[in-house]
């Protein structure tokens, strides 16, 4: 039997540590299938597509393709761009396609969050409209775990575990300094979905441990309540552990952030938030008169594979597995979904779901996982996350490092900027 | 043979990671010696002492002692209070020896930096001039690694562990944002002493991998220079990541902060630094446009037991076990030190030096061991820092999380601030 065409995949939004274990799953997976010809990554998602650096995963050696299991960031290189257009007349649509045309393309598979499923099904729906032959699937991608119609995204499960062992250990080191620095707040990511936060929760054992109070953005922030809460733990503790995600709301719908940011903007214009750890750490200073440490953990949450989670390693090639299933018994313009069956013992399965119905949208923690006072989770949530940390990643350490591979670093991945468009390396 | 008396042992400071296993080898080592009786902890170091907060540590549960091996924060609490006098009229200085009597302590071991140095050289001289029979000892606790006289401090290397294996995994993140995120900024402990930015260098194999460049506080920062490496690195490879300690010094002596903090002080009335991180920013997203992603390892340097160091957490250990020998050997006024004596594999003994000699003394990176250019180390440092992250400590694990011990919690340690002097627990 010929193949029926080639494939291209791309990774796309910030990295999570599993995502190339989705890569993985889908190199691995597609090789072992006679209906799909040759291999190509895109550089950097839909952007490498547009400007044309595409790599020939092929020629890889099998070591760099093995290690995608155990290593963090985006082998491929990821991107924050979404395809603005599926009109087939467009400048950048007609390039997508006239390269999926010179490679011979059928199938595409892309791994991403929610904006990328929409750049994913803008690219279906182009080729629909053109009638060109394409398979287009998409694999979950998100610490957020913020998309909708999945039990959970794989990424979450990990960045879950880091959260909670950090919190777990910063909140030992707080409380054996708590007469010189009684309250701690620890930012997660999370700007419109507190699941990180929520998360931080697995690392107590007791009221008297860390966190003592989260904050949601699902929970409309009043600073009254908040330094009300701060104080009474305070007095009960002489420790405060506080962890809060990135974005909190006020009832006015405005963002709660640190007043320096609110005329900040980023290089592209755009309004730059974060910051709120140190609105929280002025106003508890300022009105309790408690000095107030601030822990940041950036993107060490989608980094940190030296303590990825096991269970959300193996879910993310099990994605990338069955996007490949997925996209040969003729489905397109789905993203691979993870089930978790009812009953005694966490087993995780697949489903599928149009990228339409996912694309754009997010789901936020349910106000019922969070408790009356707004200010820490229900156990029946500590039960839904729980089976998603379990297991360690068993990663190659050599001179008390991790050893962590590069793709396509031979390839000449390591390049200035800007290179213009090119068919690399075919 | 009758004990010569009893033991009465204080943590001071920031924690490390190992800073229990020091105390775990001062225990364990006391409780093997006849000549020493009962052994004491003081909740908060030398306010536990001043404000008579102790716990008897024979009444603790074996698995807890244990557990310090593998236990981050100060089992005991940590403090910032620097004994003021050691005159044997002040109250304070009064108050101290009251206890000592009350409670037969003989030895006095202090665990903790320079400053904590400094108020152990002051029970020990108030103690002389008084002709209280008392055998103080110091052991060396610091992730700063600036400690005079010691080849290295227990506490550093599982930070310089962390920070590198951080770094490498951020900087794989890192890389693959390139086209959104041009330039990353990791910022490690490090006001005064460039230790733990350079540990970052143990990330990189090759001049493309993070971290790109360093700054150092034992280099004067010129603004003009840093942008030309930085725009540099950047035509090179698209990707710059930067490792920065929290303290840069200007050629005119000033430190480098963000002009948003040069009014800021903290509660007490201090000046606050700090946001090193965000002046390197806003300088390169204004003067060369690129988008920049700072990353805070905060407390995570002193708290990650999960990814410590095997090879400090048996010299801190070491250094405990030590301390109680050298006091036993009739030594006092003397801190434990390291040595490394030369030769082709690591090996690591211990000395003991005058604390006035280590007292508030820093030992800054020396100049040789960072490159001409200033802006990265050479091989003799890695050569030095090398071993001193070797070996991973095999920390419990259970329900996906690692398992942590506290000592004293059945002794009343949580409690509201401020409770007053009492002799707990005794």
């Amino acid at each position: 039997m010929n193949p029926n065409g080639n494939l291209i995949v791309g990774q796309s939004g910030g990295p999570t540590c599993v995502i190339n274990s989705s890569l993985f799953g889908i190199i691995d997976e597609a090789r072992r299938r006679v209906e799909i010809g040759k291999i190509y990554g895109a550089i950097y998602g839909i952007e490498g597509i547009l400007k044309r650096r595409i790599v020939d995963l092929d020629k890889e050696l099998p070591e760099n393709i093995e290690g995608l299991k155990t290593t963090p960031g985006a082998a491929l290189g990821g991107c924050r761009y979404m395809l603005g257009s599926d009109d087939p007349k467009d400048e950048g649509t007609k390039g997508i396609f006239e390269l999926f045309d010179h490679l011979g393309v059928r199938y595409v598979l892309y791994i991403g969050g929610n904006d990328s499923m929409d750049t994913a099904n803008k690219i279906a729906s182009a080729a629909q409209r053109m009638g060109y032959p394409l398979q287009v699937i998409g694999v979950p991608k998100t610490v957020d775990n913020d998309l909708v119609l999945t039990h959970h995204c794989p990424g979450y499960g990990s960045a879950a575990k880091y959260v909670a062992a950090s919190v777990r250990e910063a909140g030992l080191h707080a409380e054996s300094m708590r007469t010189s620095e009684p309250v701690t707040i620890l930012v997660t990511v999370g700007r419109n979905a507190g699941w990180l936060p929520a998360a931080s929760a697995l690392a107590r054992n007791g009221e008297e441990e860390a966190p003592h109070l989260i904050c949601f953005p699902e929970v409309l922030f009043s600073l009254d309540r908040f330094l009300a809460d701060v104080e009474r733990v305070y007095r009960r503790t002489g420790s405060v552990f506080i962890v809060s995600g990135e974005g909190l709301q006020r009832k006015s719908g405005d963002l709660v952030v640190a007043k320096r940011d609110d005329t900040a903007t980023d290089p592209f214009g755009h309004p730059e938030l974060g910051g709120i750890g140190d609105y929280l750490k002025e106003e508890i200073e300022r009105r309790l008169g408690l000095h107030t440490r601030i822990i940041r953990l950036d993107i060490c949450q989608q980094s940190a594979m030296h303590f990825a989670s096991l269970t959300d390693q193996r879910e993310a090639e099990l994605a990338g597995r069955k996007a490949i299933e997925y996209a040969l018994e003729g489905r397109s313009r789905h993203m691979v979904t993870l089930v978790v069956p009812p009953g005694p013992n966490y087993r995780c399965i697949t489903s599928a779901v149009e990228l339409s119905a996912v694309a754009n949208r997010e789901r936020r923690l349910p106000r019922e996982w969070i408790n009356a006072q707004g200010n820490h989770v229900v156990p029946t949530f500590l039960d839904y996350v729980h089976p998603l940390i379990q297991g360690e990643v068993k990663i190659p350490l050599e001179g008390g490092l991790p050893v962590y591979k590069r793709l396509s670093k031979a390839q000449g991945f390591f390049r200035p900027p800007d290179p213009g468009p090119s068919f690399t390396n075919l």
